[in-house]
């Protein structure tokens, strides 16, 4: 593995800065056609869930995928806001009492902290709905045709056969410890589909070949993987601080995770296992594909 | 008015039949594509929240206004089955004890009752997620241009700018009472915009004219009002066993509705001139609309 190179954290930085200002304007005051009103409190609500300095993962996803294969910026960049919505609802909504029941996300008081449980339900689920509006609307430059299969493969990715379904088997996990197949299918799901749906989604935008998709899928799938081992990691090795959330719950919760059951040496050897695997499926595109590689190890390695 | 004849009460039990035998379907134990599993317990409890011999009253809107105008039926029960999706995924979450605390629904359970909070937030979730999914789905037999301009409406109908926004109004009329022009903006969004969109949709759905999609619009409007101020009275003078749920709530919560606000005799007269209204949009379509019309009054007239 290679350090991180000036360029590929300038290049996320500036990515995130795109999608932020897009996410702003999206929630800003004014109603668009066919809305009724934007309650003030509510929209506050949803402004403090999605511009809380997130570092925009899925969306730089989107954006370089969509790159990598000729695919058209600007659609990119209103799919990442999309999927940024529904990441961040996912989020308002797991720290809810509840759910996780956490206080802090980012260093920042919770949605539900920051207003009450009822708010955070409602801006969640108006997030989650936005998502969908986003992509739908006039201003996404793709076909209906796109439009339509984008929004099936997300649904599918967020909903109880990806996501949710996730975090349905993350709770019951609590009770009931699963196996290791079952601790696999439930990150497959919980953190696995949307960063998948992330990567696969640049082959849609660019109206890709079918090799391309399949590519950009697998790759997906070994960097969400990465992404849960090195999570898991994390909760083990790193401070609350560095995370700007509690961190060690897994263990005090007797949390089965793969570390937990293969130790944190393992772990190590599989990340870097799982980022060869996702650089090797980039291979074909060349040198097209470093920052895509880059963010594979950035994934593999981030401390926080 | 004139009473309901036969043939209409039959025609929404059918209808409601058709669309619970779909939503069972829909709702059955085996993943779809691009699904990586059912967890039982997730979809246990939307099914719960979901098979629970509701009225079925918007996709009977949803089948009724695209059959007055010749649109596929087919097309209209799957819209119809999301839209129920939608509905009840609304119900799940304002049941929730951080919403309205709602131990009854339809004189069974709630799904956080009859589950957890956990479950009931994630049931509620995946719902609003799947409607998306079922409209897109390529076994809906609509163009993706029909798909997309629909997806679209149902979000801005469903959003903060509609349903959910209208939520948010709701809880913070709990705190302080709106004025007259609020409550009709709360009651628009909350209640009126899913009510809208399925009279709407019908056009949609069968590709009709501008002016059709306008009248069926103003059509959903009136009954929307019709039904928040049935609702309200409902609310005053129903008893709890003939609702299923507990009655009498806005008042002990001093809820502002505009039937406190100018009274039963106020709020009987109106409902006559919204049916009346209804009835007049629906002129031009002559008997062929005998449903629509029927509906409008079953709406104004309902005892529970």
């Amino acid at each position: 593995m290679t350090d991180e190179t000036p360029s590929f954290e300038a290049r996320l930085k500036s990515d995130a800065q795109a999608v932020e200002s897009l996410l702003g304007t999206l929630l800003g005051p004014a109603p668009l056609e066919n809305e009724i009103a934007r309650p003030a409190v509510l929209l506050e609500a949803m402004r403090h869930g999605v511009l809380n300095g997130g570092k925009r993962l899925r969306p730089f996803l989107v954006a370089e995928s969509t790159a990598l294969l000729g695919g058209d910026a600007g659609a990119a960049l209103r799919v990442g806001a999309a999927l940024e919505c529904v990441h961040c609802y996912s989020l308002v909504h797991d720290d809810l009492p509840a759910m996780d029941d956490d206080d802090l996300r980012r260093g920042q008081p919770t949605v539900h902290i920051a207003f009450d449980e009822a708010t955070a339900i409602l801006a969640g689920d108006s997030l989650l709905t936005y998502a969908f509006d986003i992509i739908a609307a006039p201003e996404t430059p793709l076909s209906d045709r796109q439009k339509t299969a984008l929004m099936l493969a997300l649904a599918r990715a967020a909903g109880h056969g990806g996501m949710a379904g996730g975090q349905a088997l993350d709770l019951a996990a609590e009770r009931m410890a699963p196996d290791e197949a079952g601790i696999v299918t439930l990150q497959a799901m919980k953190t696995g589909a949307l960063i998948r749906f992330a990567c696969e989604v640049g082959a849609m935008i660019a109206d890709a070949s079918v090799d391309d998709r399949r590519r950009l899928r697998a790759f997906g799938e070994r960097i969400g993987l990465a992404f849960q081992l090195a999570d898991d990691l994390l909760d083990l090795t790193a401070d609350a601080k560095a995370m700007g959330k509690a961190t060690g719950k897994d263990a005090a919760r007797g949390k089965a995770t793969l570390v937990a059951l293969h130790g944190q040496a393992w772990a190590e050897r599989e990340l870097e296992r799982l980022v060869a695997e996702a650089e090797g499926l980039l291979a074909p595109y060349g040198a097209r594909s470093n920052i895509l590689a880059e963010t594979a190890r950035f994934i593999a390695n981030r401390r926080s």
